[in-house]
């Protein structure tokens, strides 16, 4: 009994400014490693420290409301939360590990529940949402917003974004918006890119895609931005696309404005066989 | 003609999370000591360094999107700005104030200007405006939030913090709301308070008054959470108020949630006489 393991999965969010990204690293505070070493701390007494597996490994800088894991706990330590003194269950892990994480407050592990069979934080996910935040109009740029929103210095044209945004949309190689990464395809599906204006002024980009590569949301939204200014049009977004290459005709924006909002998964019964397709055809590419 | 000096207008904001608030304290980070020491560098040649009067002093960890300052620079100070190389004038001084504050960005001064004749920051105001965020619902606990937004367990009643706010509006004597400070008086005119969810969730109180007295627009909201949680009545919090008597009725809520949105000034012509008609009333209590 105390040799099999226990799938929990965590939903959280982080303010990502003061990390260098998701993936633990030595000597760098990071999402992973910040919990991680949280996680040893509560499970000390029993067992094997437990790791995390993400479904998307932010980059430096990048935030996220909707990050799912998952962490695989021994039945030793699955029962040593149903003793601990107030602690009554898997469910009030997050409070426990929300406690742990002490005053910082920029990661909030906001539920704590035992994946369903086949869950695979990762492998399971049948698509990934962003969203990019500017702020073009000096109306906008309040200071708390500075952290997640970027500042740009002039008003963008959100019609021409939009039409910027449509031609991308589909099944493509999108090489022209990807840093190179030996073997990896750089194939996706942009399943919806639409940029609007929130109440307060904002710009916002919600993007989902069945992944994204790397840098690759921050170059689809810099490629609007070139729409938006006037720099280039629609047209011109679509042959570089077509053309496979990278550009220097926009830029890849800066981190700050990115946020993870939500990964969805398949119904309970198909998430093995959806695991087990995404693990067969791909390696290492879920990283924004 | 040097000996004159020049008024210039501030209008900032900062997120004020990393700062022991607004007023220099040797040692320690506030948002004054931070823009003045800006100053001091950009005017090193030319005078004595600047120093700031604003409209509210802001207390530690309160934000502000609309503060207000004024600084008195001279003649040669402000022929400084002229001449130097990309900053034609007193417009452009916001943005090297912004550049040399450096990579930080939790303050930004949007605009700087001639201030009117008989324009002061602090005596001209009419009225103060502050904003109190609480996100009561676990969806609206976005971490992007957390440093300006207070985390509340449970959903608070909308209606009866209106409720409770509503008896609190007009002329009164806030003690039950105010640290009390010697010799200081706590009339107040609370011209406006009200509460509104916003399209994220949030609960927004915007309130108004001539000015608040120290930690007063934390005890306010805090009445009104006691209302929205069930623990007291409107009715109660009238008299509590009508006690002129501090109260383990309501808690004074933490600084993270509350910012200064806007402070009012009169008609150009009015603002002398209005400046010394709060002068001669009142010491040093705008503070909230």
């Amino acid at each position: 009994m105390l040799s099999e393991s226990v799938r929990i999965r965590l939903d959280l969010g982080y303010e990502g400014t003061d990390f260098s990204g998701w993936a633990r690293q030595p000597g760098l505070r990071t999402v992973q490693g910040e919990l991680e070493a949280v996680l040893a701390r509560i499970f000390s007494r029993t067992g094997p420290a437990p790791l995390l597996t993400v479904a998307g490994r932010t980059d430096v800088g990048v935030h996220a409301t909707g990050q799912v894991a998952h962490v695989d706990l021994t039945a030793e330590q699955l029962a040593s939360l149903g003793t601990a003194r107030r602690s009554p269950g898997v469910e009030a892990l997050a409070r426990r590990i929300d406690g742990a994480l002490g005053a910082r407050r920029d990661i909030e592990v906001a539920r704590t529940s035992l994946a369903p069979a086949g869950f695979d934080a990762r492998f399971s996910a049948l698509w990934r949402r962003y969203e990019y935040r500017i702020a073009d109009a000096p109306a906008a740029h309040d200071p708390r917003r500075r952290r997640h929103t970027l500042w740009h210095p002039a008003e963008l044209d959100l019609e021409a974004m939009n039409d910027a945004a449509e031609v991308l949309l589909g099944l493509h190689d999108f090489a022209s918006f990807c840093k190179p990464r030996e073997l990896a395809t750089t194939i996706r599906e942009l399943q919806a890119f639409r940029w609007e204006r929130d109440e307060d002024g904002v710009l916002v980009a919600r993007l989902q895609a069945d992944a994204f590569c790397h840098s690759m949301v921050r170059a689809l939204v810099g490629a609007c931005v070139a729409a938006g200014e006037g720099r280039i049009t629609a047209g011109r977004v679509d042959e570089l696309r077509a053309a496979e290459q990278r550009t220097s005709e926009f830029k890849v924006l800066p981190a700050l404005g990115l946020t993870l909002t939500e990964v969805g998964y398949p119904p309970d019964e198909e998430l093995a066989a959806r695991a087990e397709r995404t693990r067969a055809r791909r390696d290492s590419e879920n990283v924004a």
